[in-house]
């Protein structure tokens, strides 16, 4: 394993300088008329992975965005088989004028590397086929029998992997899943994470007058649509972060007293959080902590809002459309079709005769909770140590990972959540970055690890 | 006169054409990149004045929009002067995308001239040039002094018409005040405007985190400002209707029971009115009738909200700006300054700590109301009454023109709200039009006026 990992410390510059082209793809799944770059993004991840050594790589056609999957087998029968997952599609880069530097035209500076998709995920995906590789170079096998299976709808729900292991489930057969989409703690402070928060997703669509009206002919006698919108964005949820959909926290799963332990404990320095927000203050449900809010509760946030004039000074218009996109974060055991149910039933209930609305709703996933003790995870922890030299720390993470879920319950697959982004990386953010300090150890993590799972009990 | 209105009457074709040129022009006043557009209308108007046969055309700076002067006072002194006001400036088009046809490229169909400005207010202002045209070219003199003032502002609260007035009160010196830049009640149908609203703006502009932030990594924890903007804008109207800053009714003048009574026998058809809306029902404050709220109680509106992924599909961000235009229609004796004052500092009262909130305010103005018994007044009735062979009725505007309330009060002059737009014409939205026979009955009507004006007492 020493000379594995020789050769990753050997070839720092070249995996920046692939890394690099990957980021160089805009592959935003959320828009359609990206579907090109989607599919360059997959038939460039899927040569990357037949240079490093892999087998049977294949792109596999869905209704929408490719998956990527390859493999490595010839570890023995009596060997643990690890299925790696991640994605290689990204979040809308938008606000294009936040960028210091083009979104798909990767800058180092200071040790961190620009770009749209640099930490999620494509700079962590590529962490473990880097890993691969240099086993395969140095000593010609692996450890451990290896299933890589990349998607391209991470960001929106990876409704076509969920397809994909209905009916395909025993090409992704394996004995644990290992992915890497999440951050650790700081620089130097290794995390694992054991829960995941699920998603739902909304579109409100209001409809006042026929036009635009004249605010001042019309105002008084006809309802403003985006008067209306912001009525039923306060009945959302309360102004102390309280959902106020009925129904929206029957399922929620109670924090235990020992969760509850484990969270108080979580060593989160809420000064140097807040300063990297650059928000006033922090906020949210005052029954719960910080931290418990940030991973451990259901939220709901508007994502975007528009409608009427947006242009320079004043328009006096009384607009015909409002539109608002809200984001619901679930936690076990909610689901994401009863929650959006439950949404849609009580905007209908409190939307006026006034107005007409409509609801457009997009794929959710469920919230995962990953037990603590399994041989995978001791041998991630016993990897991350090896590296950073830190003990690590377990952590609930309040973004999706959808598919983990599946992995979970549907494949049964003890999950490893072994996450190599900082938490000032501003994934889905103007600015997103990588540190390439955490790439390199990634692949080094990777390595360990999987020579550890090997011998994992 | 009948020469002078046969003469109008056979330039229909060539009146059509010069207001097509003058239409092509975007002189949107609220976007400064049309400034050197707006200076363009001022110069082409002006020019259009010298060919009528107006003298001392004057385009006058100011600090933002110039201002255009002509007269012809040869009429004697014992004959009366009027003071022809109206604007050259538009609204924006937007939204681009529901125009028919590209707004500032006008099109006949079907009697109507479609261009942003064609009835508000550019074809109105353009009638009674071409009416001091026929007079000159036919009798070679006006039977009243005539003095125009055409401004550049009007869309945007006439901040240097007000400068222009204090200054240079005694140019605009007059005996009353001709505006022509309102709706008659349908085809065929005049009317008279007794009552303008006046307006007021602000700009809310909230800021949460310093960023962009991911909504999974971050919701519960950090404020959202769209979420925050919708409780704001809730808590500003309710949803009846009823404005909820304190003091903004204080002093609402009420409505005598006369008024009441005038107003509930407006001839308003409703269910047409509603039909042209096209919103599912017609909605306001249930206290007071349909007429009464969209001329006579002041309202609010947002008439622009923003924030957040505007794009396709979903972004799972928290945004960190939230945005809103939001335009209060007043009536007398409410103080736009004062409005604007209360309205400020009841937001920043509801503003939780967790944001930052800046406010932007814009030029506003005061509602007018005009005395119906006047020696204008009752010219204009019986110069209507010739021109379209029907009564007059007396309407309230919902809309604004700020000036009048200056021209009443300030330069003590009766003002004659004579418009010639229809209902549908669809001003300050897309497809704005103006009907052409009322564009050729206006010029006829303002030749009859003019007459009548010089022997009325």
């Amino acid at each position: 394993m020493l000379e594995t990992l020789q050769f990753a410390q050997q070839n720092h510059q070249n995996y920046v300088t692939e890394l690099i082209e990957f980021l160089r793809i805009p592959s935003i799944s959320t828009q359609t008329d990206r579907n090109d770059d989607t599919a360059k993004a997959a038939a460039w991840l899927a040569e990357a992975m037949r240079n490093a050594g892999l087998e049977n790589v294949q792109v596999i056609k869905t209704e929408r965005h490719p998956l990527v999957y390859a493999d490595w087998l010839h570890a023995g029968q009596d060997t643990p088989t690890v299925l790696i997952y991640g994605h290689y599609d990204v979040q809308p880069p938008e606000p294009l004028e936040l960028w210091e530097s083009p979104p798909f035209d990767p800058v180092i500076r200071d040790n961190y590397i620009y770009a749209r998709g640099a930490a999620d995920d494509k700079g962590q995906v590529y962490i473990h086929v880097k890993a691969v590789e240099a086993y395969l170079k140095t000593a010609g096998r692996l450890p451990v029998n290896v299933k890589f299976i990349v998607e391209g709808e991470e960001e929106i729900g990876s409704r076509n992997l969920y397809h994909f292991i209905a009916e395909n489930g025993a090409l992704l057969s394996a004995d644990s899943a290992l992915v890497s989409d999440s951050a650790i703690l700081g620089k130097g402070k290794p995390a694992l994470v054991y829960g995941l928060r699920g998603i739902c997703h909304i579109q409100i669509d209001i409809t006042g007058p026929g036009r635009d009206l004249h605010s001042g002919s019309y105002g008084g006698g006809i309802n403003n649509p985006l008067n209306v919108l912001a009525h039923i964005i306060a009945k959302l949820k309360d102004e102390d972060g309280h959902i106020l959909i009925p129904g929206f926290y029957d399922r929620v799963r109670p924090l235990s007293d020992e969760e509850r332990e484990l969270l108080a404990n979580f060593p989160l320095d809420k000064g140097a959080w807040l300063k990297e927000t650059g928000a006033p203050t922090a906020w949210g449900e005052p029954e719960y902590s910080l931290v418990e809010r940030l991973g451990a509760r259901p939220t709901l946030d508007i994502t975007g809002m528009y409608g009427g004039y947006l242009g320079e000074g004043t328009k006096t218009v009384l607009p015909s459309y409002a539109h608002a996109k809200v984001s619901m974060r679930l936690v076990p055991d909610q689901d994401p079709h009863e929650i959006v149910e439950l949404a849609e039933k009580y905007i209908r209930s409190i939307a006026p005769p006034s107005v007409t609305v409509k609801i457009e709703t997009a794929d959710g996933s469920q919230a995962s909770l990953i037990d603590r003790d399994t041989a995978p995870i001791r041998a991630a922890s016993a990897a991350y140590e090896a590296t950073f030299n830190h003990p690590v720390v377990f952590m609930r993470e309040g973004g999706s990972i959808p598919i983990v879920e599946r992995f979970e319950s549907g494949l049964k697959l003890p999950t490893v959540l072994m996450g190599f982004g900082l938490p000032g990386d501003r994934i889905h953010s103007p600015n997103e970055r990588f540190y390439l300090p955490n790439f390199y150890a990634g692949i080094e993590t990777s390595i360990r690890y999987l020579d550890l799972l090997s011998r994992a009990k």
